[in-house]
């Protein structure tokens, strides 16, 4: 058996070039191009591809050219090392080419990692010359020329200089050394397990390749709530090979870090930074590492923040802490990025004017100008903690004589956590094009940025991401990183036809998709600036409107029978709007000028309000989750319309993930405009709120065995309410009385983690669904974050059928069921 | 880590209906048709499914419709035990419906099997009646029904009777109990294990379902080369279990059986057929089956042959030995498939009357009439052996008054054993089409037989045959079995639409390729009646042209300097011909008009015979070899042009197998026309072969560490030499003198199946492709079928360049090299 199987396998690993479309290779698939535009490639991609240099990232960049030209054209480029009469491809550094080749008479003046596409005509051949200014820019030059190819831009007489948006374009991992991912919803890490690095490096040599095709030349590999280890001899040896593994994509490795080394590792009876025994520690510290990895990009700390110790410890100031380590970096060339992110997770939430919003800048402005030219304060995007809508963080217009970075979170932890389909790059975009009117001049947040920063959502899932759509936003983070002025949609159409291929329908569909994908999300999670409303405290993913309130994490909305929003007014609140220059400090300070989609950030209003749109904040709170969930249900059917157009295998994941995303947004939608009915009293003028024609209540149906029991938060389940199964097999059961005709039954039950039930259901004595509990969300309560539903279309019904479900309970898992609804059948 | 992948696995295993397409589900896949078919359909599917009666077969068939409404046209159907006036579709046999649907006014008189499709408009609603003389016909007419609606026929106002061709329709399966298989490359054994049942019929039940949607009625489930333990009380109670595995699907098991059993297993002193104590012993032993396996179909016994012992050890006739068991089964019901494959393999190859097609007739002739009428005797379609091309068997003919069964072979033995694809359905065609001339009379095949027996495919691989292209010969044995008259295009269309959609140039284009691949298969194996030229005395894959001649097994074609064929005539030859009626002798007996297809098979002709084509036989044989191979390349163009149309996994694994199909069919071409050309003495016409441009032998290159050594025979290898590597590496280089340009270069190697050698192709320094040769050919040895290429397409040459091959050998494989090619570069 064994050996047949063998043969069986073997039998198709022949030398066909196989795509199965398992999601892995990304935007860099390389798949072959249809015959029309291969014939046009064909002509202008010369036989030859004269490289200039050794060095690895140039050796990367030819390799690169080679696989993509032979993935995508079927042509294998030779490979030479000088120029003949030939046209050829030509690789190599500005300093290289016009010492190796001068015939070129290549000129001109680049910044580091920027490059340029130039086609020079000589003695008869055509040039493609590919250049820059260092090895690394040769490497993206390479990937941009393979990159016009897969989407069918032109490549002769090019002539395109590209510079990169900032020096800096790092990611980071929150990866733990058990494997384990701080807020990872693609699977385990790629670097490290059971304490130590991954025997293989094989994905971490794929990762560096992926971070390369899009501009990234750094990444920090460990968990910002750092592990002392990893100063370690042992385990700086370990992060050696990851270093070397990514060097030949131009990306270096920085490593996150813990103040209290000097103390907990060290040995020392201080970390203090003013003592002369932790300077000096961090100095030899800090050799020891650039032994082993020369160009090792710097640190990353967390320091003062959510339990790390910081220079609070000794009274010191963050840019004591900062400048101690810096001043060790320096001579290597090495940064240190100190994370903004320092707040107060204790304050009293009785006090109206205490506001979490303002730490940062609060925390950050008097050190202005105290901070090392190799310290880089790294903000979040907003001042909270990457909700679904915040404004930009007032730090960054602050900061004027101290580098900042901007920290982008790609990895999904507020925003449906990969399950949700939600496209980043228009809601970084805001925050970058965002006008902090310094000086009252135009000064977008990108001007004022020297580093992007994001934190990546990589892990070991055959598709990186856990999913396929969510890889958009790692393609976009590099993008934006490099290029801050490029739109959103030429992002997305580009990652698109690289990803999917250039089926017109299929990229007109997915664009559109992942394009409204935000603001679908914040419609049917939280508008008007009132964040996600989701459990803060708890696992950051369902739905739970008070889990931020009457706590002291500081991320409320202070919603109650009157109105809503935090008053952060100069005038009579919290004052944060105050830490912005004056001239946005006016528009956010007024009600007359405050953007709808922040006025609950902004302020406290009664729900009658009047927005600019000329709706009341209550009845837009409705609407928009209606809306929200009506279009993902829209994207369903469209993506429907793409089957066939798309490989079988993602077409179908992305399927369920749509169905699920679908059957979410109905959730959080009755959740939230329950809980608001609820609280303000005042009802929806279209008549939906709390009133489900065809839904009928697990509670109001005829019982064996299930019982019914209150749901916590009242607004997870329909009614409040939820049937659980505490014998062995239960049943609930329902009369239809509806007209006849062809109805999909909907069973919307709850799904937890921590045991697999089994349902079917009956109409009369037919079964017609069967189905198992078996996804791993990530609550083991009965609550919003489990809720689930089963569609079953289709189905003929009369009145006076018996529609009978059957629960199977299993571990922590009660076959808890909310409703049933019965809907005219689709299509 | 585990429970990560188990999270990822989950999540997308959730409602949405997936569709991998790994060929498991062969032509059932009731895939959702596009919305505009499925709109048609769903009006004209009642809601309602009634269905009268309790039988397994015709739950089967309840079942089959709701799941294939339900996947093709996202509806479930309610299913009903009554009428009520609301259109239906109505399931039931003739009695059962004329009882309790006696509204419905049904009458008709059908056969058993036989289904009738009948739309009946009574009362305001519509019914769709499928009903049958039996519970079998019924599932028969369900399936029917499906199919209709997967490939776009209408289904109202239906009014159609359906009847098979013949009663007996069975598959023979060559399963040993050890798992393996006779003759199978499907991989292992369906039913078999390690000496006993598998544990899990999951599969069995499976195979069931697809037999009984083509009409397949009946199977034997262990090899005609029978071991006695299937007699054995322990493996009939695991043949009953198998029994009962299939039995909703109105299949019957056989088995079949060892004639010496009596001795063999029973403990007496004989097996003579005629010995009171043998006679008793088969009666009780058959008795004994019966309580276990009420419904056995019954036996099938080869006796006499190839080593199996029968009557002639007591010298009694075929009739005695069959008879005594036909008496057995008699009063149960049961049927005995006695085979006529008797021949003597140990004949004197030097008198050229000696004739093994003969064999059949001559054994069974005298016999005519004095078998019972439980007795079937089972004719392999032509008198040697599924060859290539063979008459139809002239004991049709002869056998008049005792019952006949025409055998085919499912499984491609002689045909490629799918690694080739070869369509068979036309093939089994001409031999059940073919006139008999029975008393001068029409008289085709197919009106003398009363059985239809298969020799399947099927095993253990995903796609149960190995590859995705030979399900179409199970699903045309069983569509001819019910209905001989259909045409190939017919059944091909149906196949195709089924298993792979109805996009109309996927339509076409794998059709046109499926119809034209049997003469594609003759053109480059044996043309002309030389039968497959194979070794067939060893694996029957790879080509050898002698290997045929100077031994027993009579499959010769005496080909010699002067000529070539069998003579088989009447007048001068064996008398072979003389065994037809004289209305088919007369054709075959003159070489004004026999055919040409046949010519060999049935004269021995000179060399510069002239063909009714105008061609001379020699030339014939150049010109078909090279026009077969010309065929398979332009099915890989052909099939590349489907990419995107038919699903990638299914794509990519045709695809490799057209590819490597491509590499074989120049190999037969070479080696059989390098033989006849070297035999004969006559050059080709067109002068191509022994001619190869850009054919450079691996014995003509540089090498180091390779050894020249001759292949056996000498056909196999390019001029009659490989190249072998007797040290840890070694290396082939030839220096390129043609001009530049792009160039396909192809690697002609060797790989065995107990080895895996390395190989890497370097152009100068760089290195172009390297692989594996880790096939599993059915060959240990360097020759035609180990025979095997790596095409590196679109390499850029310049003369001078230098291209070199390294080899790395690995267990008994010796990283042998035949030649390189270097052809223009393909699009």
């Amino acid at each position: 058996m064994k050996s047949t199987l063998a043969f069986l396998f073997l039998l198709f690993l022949t030398p066909a070039a196989l795509h199965a479309e398992s999601g892995y290779n990304t935007w860099l698939r390389y798949a072959p191009l249809d015959n029309a535009a291969s014939a046009k490639y064909r002509e202008a991609v010369p036989s030859i591809l004269a490289v200039f240099g050794t060095q690895a990232p140039v050796q990367s960049a030819r390799q690169e050219l080679t696989d993509g030209v032979r993935g995508m054209l079927g042509r294998n480029l030779r490979q030479e090392s000088r120029l003949t009469g030939d046209s050829a491809i030509v690789l190599g550094t500005l300093d290289d080419l016009r010492k190796l080749a001068p015939q070129l008479s290549l000129a001109a003046d680049l910044v580091p990692d920027a490059y340029w596409l130039k086609t020079v005509q000589r003695d008869g051949g055509t040039f493609t010359v590919i250049t820059a200014q260092n090895d690394r820019g040769v490497l993206y030059g390479s990937f941009a020329l393979l990159r016009k190819i897969a989407i069918g831009d032109p490549i002769i007489n090019l002539d395109e200089k590209q510079t990169p948006g900032a020096a800096i374009r790092w990611v980071n991992h929150w990866d733990n050394i058990d494997g384990t991912i701080e807020r990872g919803y693609g699977g385990p890490s790629i670097f490290w397990e059971n304490g130590r690095l991954r025997e293989s490096l094989d994905r971490v040599r794929d990762y560096g390749r992926m971070l390369a095709s899009i501009g990234i030349n750094g990444v920090s590999i460990n968990n910002v709530n750092a592990n002392t280890r990893f100063l370690e001899p042992e385990l700086i040896s370990q992060v050696r090979r990851v270093a070397d593994t990514l060097r030949p994509w131009g990306v270096k490795v920085a490593l996150s870090i813990d103040f209290s080394s000097p103390r907990s590792l060290g040995g020392l009876s201080t970390f203090d930074p003013l003592d002369p025994g932790v300077v000096a520690w961090w100095k030899s510290k800090v050799d020891e590492i650039y032994r082993a990895v020369p160009d090792l990009g710097g640190f990353v700390l967390k320091a003062d923040s959510e339990g790390r110790l910081g220079p609070s410890a000794y009274k010191r100031t963050h840019a004591d802490a900062a400048n101690v380590i810096a001043r060790a970096l320096k001579p290597h060339g090495g940064f240190i990025f100190y994370r903004g992110f320092v707040y107060d997770n204790k304050m009293d939430w009785r006090n109206l004017k205490n506001d979490r919003a303002r730490a940062a800048d609060d925390n950050f402005r008097a050190l202005e100008g105290s901070f090392d030219d190799n310290v880089v304060i790294q903000i979040k995007h907003g001042p909270i903690d990457f909700q679904v809508r915040e404004p930009a963080s007032p730090l960054f217009g602050t900061l004027q004589k101290t580098k900042s970075a901007i920290e982008l979170q790609i990895t999904q932890e507020y925003m449906g956590q990969a399950r949700h389909l939600v496209f980043l790059v228009p809601m970084w975009k805001e925050a970058l094009d965002f006008d902090m009117r310094v000086r009252d001049r135009r000064t977008p947040v990108k001007s004022l940025v020297s580093a992007f920063v994001g934190v990546s959502n990589v892990g070991m899932s055959e598709s990186w991401f856990g999913n396929h759509m969510s890889q958009a936003n790692l393609y976009g983070f590099g993008r934006l990183a490099w290029s801050p002025d490029l739109t959103s949609r030429q992002i997305v159409d580009e990652w698109t036809r690289l990803t999917f291929g250039n089926d017109p329908a299929a990229v007109e569909t997915i664009t559109g998709i992942q394009l409204t994908s935000w603001r679908t999300y914040e419609n049917y999670t939280g508008p008007l600036g009132l964040q996600t409303l989701t459990d803060i405290v708890g696992n950051h993913y369902g739905v739970a409107v008070e889990a931020s309130e009457r706590n002291g994490w500081g991320q409320w909305h202070r919603a109650d029978e009157q109105g809503v929003g935090m008053n952060r007014t100069a005038a009579s609140g919290t004052g944060f709007i105050g830490q912005f220059s004056p001239g946005v400090a006016r528009i956010y300070e007024s009600l007359e000028t405050c953007p709808d989609d922040l006025l609950l950030f902004m302020h406290h209003v009664p729900y009658t309000h009047v927005l600019h749109s000329g709706k009341s904040v209550i009845q837009h709170i409705y609407d928009s989750h209606y809306e929200g969930a009506e279009t993902v249900a829209g994207y369903v059917r469209q993506w429907k319309a793409l089957r066939g157009r798309v490989d079988d295998r993602r077409y179908d994941e992305v399927y369920a993930q749509l169905e699920y995303q679908a059957g979410q947004s109905i959730v959080w939608r009755d959740a939230v405009s329950n809980w608001f009915r609820q609280t303000s009293g005042i009802p929806d003028a279209q008549g939906r709120v709390g009133r489900h024609p065809g839904r009928i209540e697990a509670e109001a149906m005829s019982l064996s065995g299930y019982v019914a029991r209150a749901v916590t938060p009242w607004e997870a389940a329909s009614g409040q309410t939820a049937v659980e199964c505490e014998t062995a097999t239960c049943t609930a059961t329902l009369r239809y009385a509806g007209e006849p005709g062809w109805r999909d039954v909907i069973v919307q039950y709850f799904d937890v983690n921590n045991g697999v039930s089994r349902f079917r259901l009956w109409v009369g004595s037919q079964l017609m669904s069967e189905w198992i509990a078996d996804d791993r969300v990530p609550t083991r309560r009965v609550d919003s974050s489990s809720s689930a539903r089963r569609v079953i279309p289709g189905v003929a019904l009369r009145p006076g059928d018996e529609i009978r479900i059957e629960g199977i309970p299993n571990g922590g898992e009660t076959a808890a069921l909310d409703y049933v609804e019965i809907a005219e059948a689709e299509n």
